[in-house]
């Protein structure tokens, strides 16, 4: 009987996050004001909590989980590593496939594993209320979810596409005691102003950052701040849990350092989750391919610029130094909401010029193909971002299967689909379709950014 | 830290499953066909398979799961049993509060425990198709899920009230490759009956049951049988995985047996499935309250009579003996739609008569509350259905504050209820309502019993 299960106790939990910022090879380009001078810390003060802020310009390599957040993650952490033997059955594949199985979490998705940080940072701070945006909804629930158990008040900007196709979603966040409304909104200037030039729009993240940020600022009671649940350093670091755990389990079942470590890619934390852990190694001479997969609808890592630029669309974030499709760009409608995201999280940005990871691009119908593969072969629904990291994974097996070789691939498993069948419905009645982004529409974009300070790419070339 | 998850290792899942007709204290009463004499197995092959069959009518204690069906149940068990210290903390109890969680399941809820099996034992019998009914889709998406990676195809005629309530079970249903309708249908000789005096029935079990057993009997190519969710002992029996693995984790925690144990009863499988191997313990001499509990809108067991009676509404079942409200009804349309059955299933039934289980009813908003209770202390959002054993368990843990008493309370988390929003969606807005059965209504049904041969309670009058 093969090994289709690898747990960890309670007590093998990870103790400390691992910051990649530590041991990146060149330092950070630091994030820059409306001025262009680099934004100092206090700068950031009315968005979120001092605490935070500290944790987000660390470069300290491990930081503490405090205790009273590890009381919570144990709800559902350590979570499972699977290994996906009828997946590599059916694909006859000389490979291992790993993969750290993230759905398991209340709100069913990696997300929780920053909203319990978040949330607690925040009250320990002496805040009352949180305000956030969110794409597909996981992040959201998440978010409502912590706040819930943590006791603060959560507000949720969620992006109407997401909003009108996933009402379960918004449910979720109301019996967590979170109040959810579609953006744009009415309810801020930046949702008015977008609601007048583009009443039809679906939204964006992009959007309804503003309107989260606004919302958090412009409360007279200084008692509410802003979440993030992607793109940010700290963040990232709070998804490390999920690598560190990973690398514990593979020394379980056997196995070395993985030859191929996968995530999807929307803003960036459930890839470097999985990933920073095991760019430690790479960094320090372990041979790894590491691998974010976005979608070709939104192909910033693989077709947008490293530069400057703002991670909303109303310019009321610093300007951080990334892969970019500009700030403006709302992307196609596609299924996979956690992925419409036009910017990436500096510290994957810096380790894609740097080398250490290669980031890929699929296509939507591909991606539900593989979905589909995976719910005849491993039986579970996955989310629809987490298709990205099964193509990619699949061609990885498939690739072995050709080449003989057994590598060992993992990939995170970053959300369950039970929240997201519309998508799944619209692929089995033949009405999906591929967006991928046409050249003219990303110069169009790019062209924006012309006037933004220019981000020099610092690279050692070591990858 | 408490110790909030208890986990076995696959290599400690059960081998055997525990068949609770083997320690009865008196034999159960045999089905009983149209000719009001004992159905010999034969009868029953058009409609199972004979291994099935077997099992069935087995008295033998224990029975071995074939290795093809452990390497199926491996994907996600042994399940955890966790303890529910936040809901504990909030109720101020000194109780200590176990749940297995069989929510972890890629169909989310018990189901496919028995899902595996049937379809495993249909296939080895070199049977092509199965047919069944659901209610909450909870048993149907587990068939689809089981009939995928077993190979066979898969009907389901799903309870229209569900079908409409649940739009993505029906998709879940789709991704595994079935082929769902809502029940009564205009596909088969019952459900066009009840269309015609009923059509704007919401549907009920009793009703789906006719349509899968005569779409089972009715196809000419003798490769076409029927799979049943619940009531049967073979299916009850597969369900003791649960109980079994549950006392070795409650081992594991240094406990020894519960004082208590509850699950939710609609067909009688989940809760049987964890209460059985205790049922073992209680026939043996120890002292364990067990508690099936249903709702106030369909209260066979605190409220019906112990009766032979069909399994459905066409009278397609053999007569079997059970607490039921009278096959003809149809239970108001509460959320909980696994528990809208007319009928239990019979080694529980006589396990009442014997007093091992004491069952309890709850009205639906009662539940409701205690469901999100559970939402805010242990953070997960439950299945209307397990809302009902959450109710029941909060009571006794309230009993134990006020008694002082250390008990220690098992009960079945049967399933998530990330697919049954719609009901939390009708809490949280103040439409919903509850549906105690009135009296006159119980009369009405379990007169047109009366010409049914009788049940003759057997009872030793040990408990």
């Amino acid at each position: 009987m093969d090994n289709v299960k690898i747990l960890l106790s309670e007590n093998e939990i990870p103790r400390k996050w691992y910051n990649l910022a530590a041991d990146l090879p060149t330092p950070m380009l630091p994030p820059l004001g409306p001025d262009g001078s680099p934004v100092r810390p206090e700068i950031l003060a009315p968005v979120f909590p001092m605490n935070l802020i500290e944790q987000e310009v660390s470069t300290q390599r491990w930081i503490d989980i405090p205790p009273e957040v590890l009381d919570i993650l144990y709800r559902w952490r350590p979570s499972p590593l699977r290994r996906a033997v009828y997946l590599e059955r059916y694909l006859k594949t000389p490979a291992k496939i790993y993969y750290k199985d993230e759905s398991v979490s209340p709100a069913g998705s990696h997300k929780p594993n920053t909203a319990v940080p978040q949330a607690y940072y925040n009250k320990q701070f002496g805040i009352k209320r949180l305000t956030t945006e969110t794409g597909a909804g996981q992040w959201g629930s998440a978010l409502a979810f912590a706040c819930n158990l943590i006791g603060l008040e959560c507000k949720v900007f969620m992006v109407r596409i997401s909003f009108d196709q996933k009402p379960f979603r918004k449910l979720m966040m109301q019996v967590w005691g979170a109040n959810c409304v579609a953006s744009p909104s009415s309810e801020t200037n930046a949702g008015r102003a977008i609601l007048k030039s583009m009443p039809d729009t679906p939204g964006s993240l992009g959007i309804a950052i503003s309107e989260a940020i606004e919302a958090a600022v412009t409360d007279g009671s200084g008692q509410t701040r802003y979440a993030l649940g992607s793109v940010l350093n700290h963040v990232l670091l709070h998804q490390t849990i999920i690598g560190l755990e990973a690398k514990e389990q593979l020394k379980k079942a056997g196995e070395k350092l993985p030859d191929v470590v996968i995530g999807c890619a929307g803003g960036g934390s459930n890839f470097a989750g999985l990933a920073f852990p095991f760019a430690y190694d790479k960094i320090h001479g372990a041979k790894i391919k590491i691998v974010p997969v976005e979608p070709t609808a939104c192909p910033k890592m693989t077709r947008g610029n490293f530069v400057y630029d703002h991670g909303d669309v109303a310019c009321m974030t610093p300007l951080l130094p990334m892969h970019s499709l500009g700030h403006t760009f709302v992307p196609k409608p596609i299924h996979a909401g956690g992925l419409r995201y036009h910017g990436m999280a500096p510290l994957v940005c810096q380790g894609i010029v740097e080398g250490l990871f290669a980031p890929k691009a699929y296509d939507q119908l591909k991606c539900y193909e593989s979905a589909m593969v995976w719910a005849k072969t491993e039986g579970a629904i996955c989310a629809p971002e987490t298709s990205h990291a099964i193509a990619a994974t699949i061609d990885e097996a498939i690739a072995c299967r050709e080449s003989g070789e057994e590598k060992v691939i993992l990939f995170n498993y970053s959300g369950h689909g039970l929240m997201d069948l519309a998508g799944y419905d619209a692929y089995l009645s033949g009405k999906l379709t591929d967006y991928v982004m046409p050249e003219s529409e990303i110069l169009e974009n790019l062209a924006k950014l012309a006037g933004m300070p220019k981000a020099e790419a610092r690279k050692t070339g070591r990858w």
